[in-house]
C-alpha cells in the first residue's frame, strides 16, 4: 500500500465495503488477519546449526543456509565461518537492483588458502540442483511462473523445480545468499557470497549455487551505497564495507542471539496467506491481482526479541 | 553474473566455447555487444518537458514523466514542481524490497493548499489505466507473466495490456514512479510521490496511478536507510530525508543538466536485446534461461555527459 500521510493509520482497521469495477474475487481475510491465526505449529524455529550472524554494524544480519540445496557448500561456508576468515575482509559490491558481495577483495594476492591451514575446500562442483525426490515435502504455487515450469516452497526457500527432470533449484528471489563463481561452474567455494539486493535476477536460477536466505536485517547489506566500477565493485578501496564479525549462530551469546520463527510453507495456513496476498480484501486494492509471483510471497519471518 | 574476484576482467573478453548440459540456445550476440550495433536511431532523448531533476543531495535522480499513461497527474506534478512546493520537504518513508516516498509527512497539520495558492489540484481521479488504442505502437514481450495476459513495452516504459478490454497500464517495476494515495481510489494529486525500490510490486499495477521512471541516479533513493516505522515511515523526523530541491530540465542550467538518452523499445534492436538477454551467450551462463519477465528487461539509458 501507498497511503499518503493523511490515512496512514485508519489502514490497520479498515473492514469497509469494497467497491469493484468488475468481478474480482477477494480472499476472506487480509495477510495480516491469517497470520493472526496461526498458531506455534505454523511457525518453525530454524536450526541453530544452518544461520549465520553477519556484521557489517551492530546489527545482524540472519542468514539461513539450506543444507539440503546445497550439502557441500553448506559445510565449507561452516567451516570458513569458523576459521574466522571474514572477519576484517570486506562488502567490496553493490550492483544497484541486484546483489552486494563480499570476500577478500585481494584474493589473488593474499591467498585463500595460505593464510587459513584448511580442512576448506577451494573449489567445490556447483551446487546448482539437487534431485526433486531428495527433497522433503514441495509446496507447489499454484500461479505459473515465467522461467520454470514448476515452482513453489521447501522448508521455507523459494524454488523452481521439475517433476519431468526430477531436478529443484532454489529461486533467486530477493535475499536469498549464493556462492560467487568465475567461469567454471565448480570454481566456488563459498568464500565469496552474494545476497540478491534487488529484482530477482532469476535468469541465474541453475546457473550459480544458491546457499540460504537472509532471514533478518538484510537492510544492513541493501543500503550499501553502491559501487562506481565495473558490476558494482568497488573502484575506491576506501568504499569497502569492512566486515567486523561472521559466527556461526552457536557461536553468538545468547544475549545476543534472535528469537526468530520462519512461518512453515508447507501447512494450509501458508496456502491461505498466499490467496490473502494474491485475492486482497482490503479496500485499498481497486483491482486485487489474483495472481503472484514466486518472489512476491515473501515468507514472514518474526522476531520475538526486540 | 556474479564472479569472485579473481576473475573479474576477462568477463569482458571472454568469447570461450560453452558447455552446455543439454540443448539451450544462445543468442549469437550479448546484450552488450547488441547494445554495440545500436546507431543514433536506436536511441531517443527524452523530451525535456517530461523530465523531472530531483536532488536529496548534489547528484539529481532524473525521472521521466509519461503524459500519455497519466495526463491530468502530468499536467499537476508539473505546477507542483514549479511552485517548489517540494524543496525543503522530505522523503518520509523507505520500505526495504518496497519503495521510498516523498512528500509533506505534516501534510494534515500545515494544508497544502493554505501553503500555495494553486491551480494545483488537491486530488485528481485515479490514472490507473488508459485506453490501448490511445497508446502509439505497443512492442510486446513475447514472454508470459504472472500478472497480465499481455506485457510489453511503450516509448520505454513497461506495460501491462489487454486488447481484449483495449486497457493499458504502466507496470510496477523497479525504478517505476507513482502517486501515493489514501482509501479512496481519486484521493491522489502527486504531491507525494514513490519510487519502487525493491523487487517489482506488481499486484499494484491497475491500483494505483504511476507517473514515469527514474532514468538516472536511483542509488540515490535505494540505499536510503530504511524506516523503522510501520510502512517503512521514519518513526524519528531526525531520520527524514531533506529533498534540497526539484525542478523541471527546462529549469536546470545547461552545466547541470545530463544528456540521457534511452534505448527505444519500438526498434527490431531492442528485440534483439531482449533474445539476448533471455538467451545469453556468455559462457559463464551455464544454462541460459530461455524466457524473461518484463521487469527484467532493464531499458538501458546512456550518460553521455560525466
Amino acid at each position: 500500500m501507498i497511503p499518503s500521510m493523511k490515512n496512514l493509520f485508519p489502514f490497520l482497521f479498515v473492514l469497509a465495503s469494497c467497491t469493484t469495477p468488475e468481478k474480482l474475487t477477494r480472499y476472506p481475510l487480509s495477510p495480516s488477519e491469517v497470520l493472526k491465526k496461526a498458531t506455534s505449529k505454523d511457525w518453525r524455529t530454524p536450526n541453530e546449526k544452518n544461520l549465520i550472524y553477519f556484521y557489517v554494524n551492530k546489527e545482524p544480519v540472519v542468514i539461513e543456509l539450506s543444507p539440503a540445496f546445497a550439502p557441500k557448500h553448506f559445510e565449507n561456508i561452516k567451516k570458513i565461518v569458523k576459521s574466522k576468515y571474514w572477519d576484517g575482509l570486506y562488502v567490496m559490491r553493490s550492483q544497484d537492483n541486484y546483489v552486494i558481495q563480499w570476500g577478500d577483495p585481494d584474493e589473488k594476492k593474499k591467498g585463500f588458502l595460505k593464510k587459513h591451514k584448511s580442512n576448506i575446500a577451494q573449489t567445490l562442483p556447483g551446487e546448482f540442483e539437487v534431485a526433486l525426490s531428495s527433497l522433503e515435502k514441495v509446496s507447489p504455487l499454484k500461479d505459473k511462473d515465467v522461467y520454470s515450469s514448476q515452482v513453489g516452497f521447501v522448508n521455507g526457500f523459494p524454488v523452481g523445480y521439475s517433476s519431468k527432470e526430477n531436478k529443484a533449484w532454489l529461486a533467486h528471489c530477493y535475499g536469498m545468499v549464493g556462492v560467487s563463481r568465475d567461469e567454471d561452474p565448480n570454481s566456488g567455494n563459498g568464500s565469496s557470497l552474494y545476497v540478491v539486493t534487488g529484482h530477482s535476477p532469476r535468469h541465474l536460477d541453475r546457473n550459480i549455487t544458491l546457499v540460504g536466505r537472509v532471514l533478518h536485517g538484510i537492510e544492513n547489506l541493501s543500503t550499501i551505497q553502491r559501487g562506481k566500477g565495473a558490476l558494482g565493485f568497488f573502484k575506491d578501496k576506501k568504499k569497502y564495507v569492512p566486515i567486523r564479525k561472521v559466527r556461526m549462530a552457536s557461536q553468538v551469546s545468547k544475549k545476543q542471539k534472535l528469537n526468530l520463527k520462519v512461518l512453515r510453507t508447507d501447512t494450509s495456513l501458508f496456502q491461505e496467506y498466499i490467496e490473502a496476498r494474491k485475492s486482497r480484501k482490503e479496500s485499498w486494492f481497486h483491482r486485487p491481482a489474483g495472481h503472484i509471483s514466486l518472489c512476491n510471497v515473501n515468507i514472514p519471518v518474526q522476531n520475538s526479541k526486540h
